[in-house]
């Protein structure tokens, strides 16, 4: 597997674009190219298509949208995405507002509109204006291209609180062809387990059947996506689709053997990739939080302690203030629902500067304070826990909880 | 039922006592007296105890030696709190200091070891200091008093950071007695569902058995204390203790007839004003929120409605800001795990000031945002979720997440 640049235009066959088309208010000293907020991706062939949805009872009408596409048309061509409105809880107005917009380019390309994904992310309970959206269609397919920058102007555009666009590529060999799998992703606020506001398109030009793609894409996401947590929440919105266009020329991918094995692979590096980066943007999050749990009994148990750690309150914002204060973290654990023997557990901290043990068969150990700042004051910091119980393990991956991000949530509708 | 001054010194026979013993550092301009770390509860006579504990699985070794005590001793004289150090995480040393806490105050008061109740709160993973302890309980019994003003000092010496001191106490008549139920509480961080770093101690005169009061108090404690949500954290050393010494002279109460009820009845309303003042003073916190949830299919569905809201990052974090966002309201009931039709939920925001409908049928309504954010901007904020699927009705209490939270969390041990 080679990483290579790029995202949502890396694999061959795919066209991307950003636009302004008016859903985020242009503040002082900003440009409509600073903003974009409408995206698009578009395949010249139909696509085998997969997707994984938020798990929210509330599902914003888009969602409901790409699931039926999803489902049941099983093929599409177009992905369009506004950020600035989520149209969520927007009742059957909202449904009409998705039809109109599957509408809208399926008109503009001469498709069907069931091949169209519709993606929204941005503020709960407000309508989509439809003369935005059809200015912004008209915009995208102006600005469409294959280029590597198309792609990035197009992951920029679906931004909201995050900070840096984020993009991910790989190239991998499948029955004797190159094969591309790239993306696009956006997160920050609102994100936890089972998908949430965060939206995920990756493209790829790899032969493999509808069937196989949903297989890799549900085998992946339970240990990437679904182990991110910025702040607890489980948004209306989160969706990750999967398009593949077939254009490697690779024997298609039909059951689960070496080469489903192969492009498997490459998916959960891309998507291990996106949650890391999700993670490390969460909304004013100055670290990315990591959180390892071994010697478990079970992975199901693994998953439940480290995601209990990487959610804390205390823990996250302990990790801001640099302190290695070892009893939120056995307490984490503790609140988890898991049973373990306390009076077993070792706890650790580890960054890109050293490792240090912070706590022995539960108790909390002196440690070198001033080496325990240094290790807790880098970008990505690690926290690993050994349950001495078992086998398992088990990495989730969080931020740290800092004035940002009240600051952020205290008023961000306007 | 009558509201009356005071606390754990209203109802009769029980002295209590504040003291500095050390375990907090004194900062610059403060007296020993503001910062009382030690606080004491005697009662005359053998009281008949009941308590509830923390569910974590990791237990602080007082919380371990109070259930021995409650459990098996079933009957106390005595309890001991220090404030500034938890004593959890510590192993078979954090064992060995309760006993020999116990076996001072025993020896003190010429009790038996066992009759001692234990408290302890702060930071996790450092042992107890027994020099402090053993001056502590010194200073402690030549200040031990029956007067209002013991039990308000008491009550201010088991603070961390908590900002106001909390007694409750009323007076019933029970089989023509007058019998008092009083209180103090600490709260604040670390704050979730089933007791965390909240300590409570309730003390009255009532006549009953220990096994009728375990029932009153296991009766109340899951729709009061159990009901609060700081910051989603369960705390290591969760303690309600309730001590019943019988100086009322009232009949005995043994089983769950008029009598019980009336005590029930009263024991509710000293939970729930602890539970108000605890979620107000949630740490950072600048306003109480109240969530509550109507028309829910069973009172189980509709306590977990109503705790996914109050413990909502971005929910708590709109409080803060004064802005009417229902959208994540809606998120929060939706995440939350219990199935409903979001198409039937009405959303209403309340305070003194007024009441304001903000969803309709799921739907996000336009409203006038200025009186929105006057009822948001007042000292206790009720969120009212009607779910119009059932009857069942439950209430949570919570605060906003606030610049303070992450100020004192992030650096709470320096």
């Amino acid at each position: 597997m080679e990483i290579i640049k790029g995202g949502v235009t890396a694999a061959s066959g795919f066209k991307a674009a950003g636009a302004y088309a008016g859903f985020k208010k242009l503040k002082d000293n900003q440009f409509k190219e600073e903003i974009n907020d409408m995206a698009m991706v578009v395949s010249d062939k139909p696509c085998n298509i997969a997707g994984t949805f938020t798990t929210n009872v509330v599902k914003a009408a888009p969602v409901q949208w790409d699931m039926d596409v999803v489902y049941n048309n099983k093929v599409a061509k177009a992905v369009v995405v506004n950020s600035g409105i989520a149209n969520a809880a927007t009742g059957a107005e909202g449904m009409k507002a998705c039809d109109d917009t599957a509408k809208i380019v399926a008109d503009a390309f001469g498709i069907d509109k069931k091949e169209v994904l519709i993606g929204s992310t941005g503020v709960i309970g407000y309508e989509i204006p439809m003369e935005k959206i059809d200015k912004g269609v008209g915009l995208l397919k102006e600005k469409l291209s294959d280029t590597i920058e198309a792609g990035t102007i197009a992951s920029k555009a679906i931004m909201t609180t995050d900070t840096v666009n984020k993009e991910v590529a790989v190239k991998v060999i499948i029955d004797g062809k190159e094969v591309t799998i790239g993306g696009m992703c956006k997160g920050s606020g609102m994100i936890h387990p089972n998908m949430c506001t965060m939206l995920c398109y990756i493209t790829t030009d790899a032969n493999i059947t509808s069937e196989m793609l949903q297989k890799a894409l549900s085998s992946v996401v339970p240990d990437t996506f679904n182990m991110v947590s910025v702040d607890g929440d489980t948004s209306t919105n989160d969706t990750v689709l999967v398009l593949a266009n077939g254009e490697a020329g690779n024997k298609a991918i039909d059951s689960e053997n070496d080469d489903y094995k192969t492009f498997a692979e490459a998916l959960l590096y891309v998507c291990t990739e996106f949650s890391k980066k999700m993670a490390g943007d969460g909304e004013g999050a100055t670290a990315l939080f990591e959180v390892t749990v071994k010697g478990a009994k079970s992975k199901d148990e693994a998953k439940v302690l480290a995601k209990s750690v990487v959610s804390s309150s205390l823990v996250k914002a302990m990790i801001y203030g640099h302190d290695a204060n070892s009893g939120r973290i056995l307490c984490a654990l503790g609140y988890s629902g898991v049973k373990f023997d306390p009076e077993k557990v070792d706890l650790f901290f580890e960054s890109k500067v050293g490792k240090i043990q912070i706590a022995k068969d539960g108790k909390v150990l002196s440690i070198d304070e001033d080496f325990a700042t240094k290790i807790l004051s880098e970008e990505a910091v690690t926290a690993i826990c050994d349950m001495k119980m078992g086998e398992a393990e088990a990495t989730a991956w969080g931020c740290d909880l800092t004035y940002d991000y009240v600051k952020i949530n205290g008023d961000y509708r306007s």
